[in-house]
């Protein structure tokens, strides 16, 4: 590791940031486990956050979903108030104590969904700017037939995932496609936005792992964690 | 009447939406119920919104209030997400049913609160750029020293009330002066931006209540409303 060469985080904290971005199904919370595994073994402090867990305001936006009462701002705003409790309770406290945080989606996930759900580019992206830049986003990338055939083969369509209450069709299976792909388009768009490391979703799960570790192998190297 | 001169509202709803803006004990509630109380009898369909009321998240906010777990922008993001769900259900619907709709507190509470509790303002006001634009603004001004005798004479003091959340002063009284000075700092600064009708809360209520009965008049008489 060379001393001399070492980088700053953008977000300023002594600890990661390693977001891992892609749609349901993309494999993202298989791979985020066995990063989590091999930097435990090399001996680096970790801890997973993921989407939608905040203990305050996640039960509550389930009772909406469950009424279908969320419109496209009450939905945006629900979800940024978790991602800001779970911001100032789990994310920062643990990159100001030096970890590793992995987390399962970030700011960008908001960025795609509720631009396809209505709301502007523009405010999306400013409603979140309070959140520290990753040191590195992954998107695990997934052409959306292979999406389909994932979800359908284990958890099945899921009302909100499939944009059925946005009125895209009356179709679950059609309604779900083109959901899925309004928000893939939206992904692609960040790529190179928000540098995003892109990652072929359609890896076999090892192969895939190997380069991800290989990044943040990279990242390591580079003395950006103290 | 004069219909040839007939306005037309900024949210571009047939109804009419009344904001009714100043600190705790500044008498809003009392006066809002008189002025619904005169409307009804002219005729007019009233809706009275309250802040921080709707069934999704009002309970939520309570809950972590109570365990002192608001940081700023939670705090920020819980009240807008209230604000958009009580907007979406029942002040917009109110509006398009050609409903005069008297709100009690609106975004400009959350405008200088947010300010003052660390938010920045153009974050603050980008945040809730959904929502429609008053047709008319009352700010009950109050000096500080009168607001703390009919706080302290009534209610009491609260804990966020008094900002005593943010560390301003150990002593309860302290932090409250110190707080809502800050609170009508931030009003202060927004009187000429958003043209507030500002009326003297220290007026006797009836004094106050003709003064906003006169205002809301020459509203109504500019044929605003259908």
């Amino acid at each position: 590791m060379d001393k001399s060469a070492k980088k700053i985080s953008e977000h300023g904290y002594p600890g990661l940031l390693i977001a891992i971005e892609g749609t349901d199904g993309a494999g993202r919370s298989t791979q985020i486990e066995l990063l989590r595994d091999w930097l435990a073994i090399e001996g680096y402090g970790v801890l997973i956050s993921e989407w939608k867990t905040s203990r305050l305001i996640a039960k509550a936006i389930d009772q909406a979903k469950e009424r279908n009462l969320l419109h496209a701002y009450t939905f945006s705003l629900l979800y940024a108030s978790d991602f800001a409790d779970r911001l100032e309770h789990v994310i920062v406290p643990a990159l100001k104590a030096g970890m590793i945080v992995l987390t399962d989606r970030y700011t960008y996930t908001a960025y795609s969904r509720d631009v396809v759900r209505g709301a502007s580019q523009e405010w999306i992206r400013k409603l979140y700017d309070f959140a520290p830049k990753p040191d590195l986003v992954f998107y695990l990338k997934m052409p959306v037939e292979m999406l389909l055939k994932r979800i359908i083969g284990s958890s099945g369509l899921d009302y909100y995932e499939s944009g059925r209450d946005i009125g895209l069709s009356t179709d679950f299976y059609e309604s779900f496609k083109i959901y899925q792909r309004k928000i893939l388009t939206e992904y692609s768009k960040m790529e190179k936005e928000f540098s995003f490391e892109t990652v072929d979703g359609t890896l076999p799960v090892d192969a895939l792992q190997s380069e991800m570790r290989k990044k943040v192998k990279e990242l390591l190297d580079s003395g950006i964690i103290k």
